[in-house]
């Protein structure tokens, strides 16, 4: 898709400008990155969505040094997130700062958050709930692929990046129609009880922090000390997010 | 072993006597849980290991609302994460608190760490770094098993505790004989890489928030605003920490 096309089609669905650029830099992101799941085919799903204002804008509804709560307030959770990682970049913590987005979903690639504020020189730990899509086999669907994204800065210009579902396949992949839904369960074959346990908790945990009902996403913005990330790839391994 | 001669030979190591219960119901409790390779084997491998000072107290070298830091000092990995946790509960953050702890290691089994912090009311994340035992197939061992405990307490007076290690099976394990250590590889099976890039990512974002070098541990602390666990634990699964 050309970002002309891509960008029309975000504009039809009633974004702002700058809304519909983000959300194109998102997906053509993805797409650039091979996550087709998270790419354009997420254009064609928000045509089918309705549950999202795209004139709303999320806000800020506390502020500290250390912390942070967002309300979407019916905008689409990108947007929610590309909010709060404006304002981290902008007024960033002395040391570390929790940021909670309620009513905050979809969020996309969590990885794409962390490695703006890594890009940055922040550090950054982001998570989000989604629909509930596994469970133990033959159980009841009870927790998200719940994501885990972190982003490390690197004086080698290149920060690293790790994001990862707790599913097998992704939803997006589902959506994509690369993978059937059954394929949807936690990931680590006989040892799938590990995935689940980091789903379930971090849907705990993010559902705990939240002081309205509904997906939502935490992020922590952390000021880094260190520099580890050139070492690590020194040793010459593949890195997380880096090029294949 | 009975707390007595467990007792007696944390003593025998030097420790004092509330350091040496503070270890012993930490050995004890993970043997009741039967992670055997946490519980009372780790008494002898203390009795072969140097590089601690028993006498030695953790420091709290940074302080605010929102980040503290923690130096070891030479004192035990454990004992520096019993200090934070004990500060936490008595000086807990109004929203979140990070909490870094500088030269901080072993520190045993992160679920205790947060499941005490969820037993008294607040969400917890920890997470620490250790020897470099993990890597691709063939490849170098860059990262270590890396755990990420959560802790979300539950109104139903049982809190959730993840608590995952990224290798399929532990270093404990392997030190209790219990496993080979050909048999320390990322979980997962095929998927193997999701659990690396997670061994890595965490093992980047504690190093990359320390200002000393050495292993350490990290811990998020937060007030809930929500009680989700009742519920989850509605839908009749086993939860991440519940007995089996």
């Amino acid at each position: 898709m050309q970002p002309e096309e891509g960008l029309a089609r975000l504009q039809a669905l009633g974004f702002g400008d700058a809304d519909a650029q983000a959300l194109w830099e998102h997906f053509d992101d993805a797409e650039q990155r091979g996550k087709l799941g998270h790419g354009y085919s997420r254009i064609v799903w928000l045509e089918s969505q309705s549950g999202f204002d795209p004139a709303a804008t999320p806000r800020r509804v506390e502020e500290a040094e250390g912390f942070e709560r967002w309300d979407g307030n019916g905008a689409i959770g990108y947007l929610v997130l590309e909010a709060a990682v404006k304002r981290a970049l902008e007024s960033p913590p002395e040391q570390a700062r929790l940021v909670v987005c309620d009513r905050t979903f979809p969020t996309g690639m969590l990885g794409y958050y962390a490695r703006i504020l890594a890009s940055q020189g922040r550090v950054a730990l982001v998570t989000a709930t989604s629909p509930a899509r596994l469970g133990p086999p033959g159980g009841p669907k009870v927790a998200g692929t719940n994501p885990l994204a972190i982003g490390v800065p690197s004086s080698d210009g290149e920060p690293l990046v790790a994001d990862v579902s707790m599913g097998a396949v992704t939803w997006g992949d589902v959506i994509a129609r690369l993978r059937s839904e059954d394929e949807l369960v936690p990931f680590g074959g006989e040892q799938w009880h590990k995935a689940f346990a980091l789903a379930v908790g971090l849907q705990a945990f993010v559902d705990a922090l939240h002081s309205e009902p509904g997906h939502g996403a935490v992020m922590l913005v952390a000021q880094p000390e260190a520099d580890p990330v050139p070492a690590l790839r020194g040793t010459g391994i593949r890195l997380p997010g880096d090029p294949k």
